[in-house]
């Protein structure tokens, strides 16, 4: 009976073993992509000072953000709060340790971050996210933008889904820039919104809602075909070209985007790239490159991963300029999702090499011997101690490893012993 | 010009990419090596209801535990706070999903805990623990105990330290049993104070500290003589069987030990081990086995972990009984005290195999061929896109990986390239 309710808090998620072992799985196989594609690990604390995390948010961040309340032996410290993303902890770190940093820094964080957001499906209050950023001091070279959009998509594609993914790419300068020519700057934000949820409502309604801004019905049109530009390089740069536009923003736009997806080409990944104008990634932050990762055969799961350039990272914290480029992994959604679309159909084995199963106490010390020697040799390997029947004894080994040794009198005394595959039924006798 | 206090909060562990690495490296071996001896990996919210932490706690735990404010959107919560150990949060996880986990259960828990503790050297708010722990239904047998010591010793082993570890090992029953064996239960707590902090303070003290509780000057002489007990298991065990006391807990006591040590003996541990009575490990909570590792060389240090055995895990939570032994590796400090005693000798290379220098921007793309070459084979790579010197590219190059790849015109026409190894000097044809 249970005295209390032990349930973990809602909006968690708490896995049973062999789900944490696949989590665990992907997880580390994202640490290894990171790494391959040449980012440096850093970690953040999870707590940082409220004005930190402020500093920039505002809004829906600061309805969400879980602030601590000061511990009796803490009281001498400023007002401090869980960290909500890895961005700022990243820019608070970059300004920090920027002398002992080489630049461009290209950094991975994996970890946590904490929402206290309305419980849903799929949203966490607490969530791993596993970001890539590149930050130059001063500049840095669009270039690099194709770096952290092929390091997201080589280490999506290790996730082995049986489904393609897509990288929708684009570059907010080009609409920017579409804006400036046509003086229309002080619609910015009404119209990067409408463009936002454009995929989410009819198109008549993206329609009526330009026209609610009473703009000239020529511009609609113009913006109307320009969002609906997607497909593959030449044929989006080139009508993008064709439109003529003598707007500086417009055509580094362009120019941008048209190196983004080169490189990504040259990369090999062109069938798995696609322009997209219909990109914008939200209102703010973003000032260039903007891509967001979807499975094109399950476009109900929405994004998987995003993420843009930013002019710069550490506006808030400092007066030097550090422009960066980066993306998330947001896993803990992701794994949800995939879970529930039963796309991955990635399993880990939870079973441990071998269970070995002394027949009584005069057998434990011989077993803990062969356990030594066979974790030497590079197996993992785990003892029977219960005081239980033989037959319960390779039950409970048959669920937690692939064989089993069992020791009694005569093994003990000879020190040769014959290993059983669960799976196989077969026995070999153990070489250690 | 830093506009504002950058600096993570006191109290918190924030390393630079190298230190990291090493960082990482050493959990990753922990995480292997925890698996290699049969224990499963489970991670439980950093956040829990506070009536969940404070089920058993009082005192300092209460003192220091991080409560959180609750946000807006989530203001239908109960009470919630950080975790301070990975115990409790492990308790409400058995009682929980008692049903879908195999008993006798081997788990282990690496991540962060919070306490708002003072401030001071080598003592975090926000630290990582690895803990190990096997949880039996209704019982468990002792040489368990045995399983959890040469888990956590192997472990440590793999840290390659220049230094022996030692593991002191003792059982309460064997105190608890001489105290009930003259009737001394009542001055239970006030004696394994004294005995707790024996080490810390004169012998003469701790003679003064037995006299004030007014025993029989014969009583704290055994005593004395008692908590003074350490060496191999023939000697201890065998002086304590000399003592011929007819207490049942003593005399299990003793054969708990006896068991643990000769299990370790077979593990091929003897000369890693001893059976120390001084050990005790706090006021409550341990009931039989209790150990504590210490570095010989270095005992400045202190204990660098420790663990036990306990009666019921769950008995804040459930009626169900789940007695258990575990141990726990305290990373962040652990880490810490090492590098100031200079013993941490483990340094992890964090260049990255190749880095590719294309000249211009012409060469660029073929740069990402290259790169996504050497990453199939295995390889990590990363390019430099910045619009720089070739000499200060090299100088950036030299800094992150250990060879490079210059890529010109004529490399870039041929598809053959050279690899120069910053380390040696050698330039060597690449085969890709």
């Amino acid at each position: 009976m249970k005295k209390i309710n032990t349930s973990p808090i809602s909006g968690a998620q708490e896995l049973l073993p062999a789900e944490q072992a696949v989590f665990n799985d992907l997880k580390t196989k994202i640490a290894g992509s990171y790494k391959s594609h040449g980012y440096s690990e850093i970690e953040t604390p999870s707590i940082e000072r409220t004005e930190i995390l402020l500093a920039k948010a505002g809004g829906d961040t600061e309805k969400q953000i879980y602030k601590l309340i000061k511990t009796t032996e803490s009281a001498d410290d400023s007002t401090q709060a869980l960290r909500f993303d890895h961005t700022v902890p990243l820019a608070r770190y970059i300004v920090e340790h920027e002398n002992n940093l080489v630049f461009p820094f290209k950094v991975s964080q994996i970890g946590t971050n904490f929402r206290g957001e309305r419980a849903q499906k799929g949203r966490f209050r607490e969530f791993y996210q596993c970001d890539v950023d590149i930050i130059g001091r001063d500049k840095l070279p669009i270039a690099y933008d194709a770096d952290v959009i092929q390091t997201l998509l080589d280490t999506l594609k290790l996730f082995g889904l049986n489904t393609p993914i897509l990288a929708r790419i684009s570059n907010r300068k080009i609409l920017s820039g579409f804006l400036e020519a046509y003086n229309l700057n002080q619609f910015t934000t009404e119209i990067l919104d409408i463009i936002d949820h454009a995929e989410k409502v009819p198109p008549e309604k993206t329609k009526s809602s330009l026209e609610e801004l009473q703009l000239d019905q020529d511009i609609i049109n113009q913006l109307l075909t320009l969002i609906d530009l997607n497909g593959n390089r030449e044929s989006v740069i080139g009508t993008l070209e064709s439109l003529g536009l003598q707007n500086d923003t417009f055509i580094t736009g362009i120019k941008e985007l048209d190196q983004v997806l080169s490189l990504l080409e040259a990369a090999g990944l062109k069938n798995e790239i696609t322009a997209d104008l219909k990109i914008v990634r939200g209102l703010d932050y973003y000032t260039g490159t903007v891509f967001e990762f979807i499975l094109p055969e399950h476009k109900y799961i929405g994004s998987i991963t995003g993420g843009g350039r930013y002019e710069n990272l550490t506006k808030h914290f400092s007066d030097h300029s550090f422009p960066g480029v980066g993306g998330s992994i947001g896993l803990s959604r992701l794994f949800y999702v995939l879970n529930e679309a039963k796309l991955l159909n990635h399993t880990v084995s939870t079973l441990f090499d071998y269970t070995i199963v002394p027949i009584s106490e005069n057998e434990f010390e011989e077993a803990m011997t062969v356990a030594t020697k066979l974790r030497k040799n590079g197996k993992t390997a785990t003892i029977v101690f219960t005081d239980k029947k033989l037959g319960d004894k390779l039950t409970y080994a048959s669920k937690i490893a692939k064989n089993a040794i069992v020791i009694g009198e005569n093994e003990a005394k000879t020190h040769s012993y014959k290993a059983k595959n669960f799976a196989t039924g077969e026995t070999t006798d153990l070489d250690i």
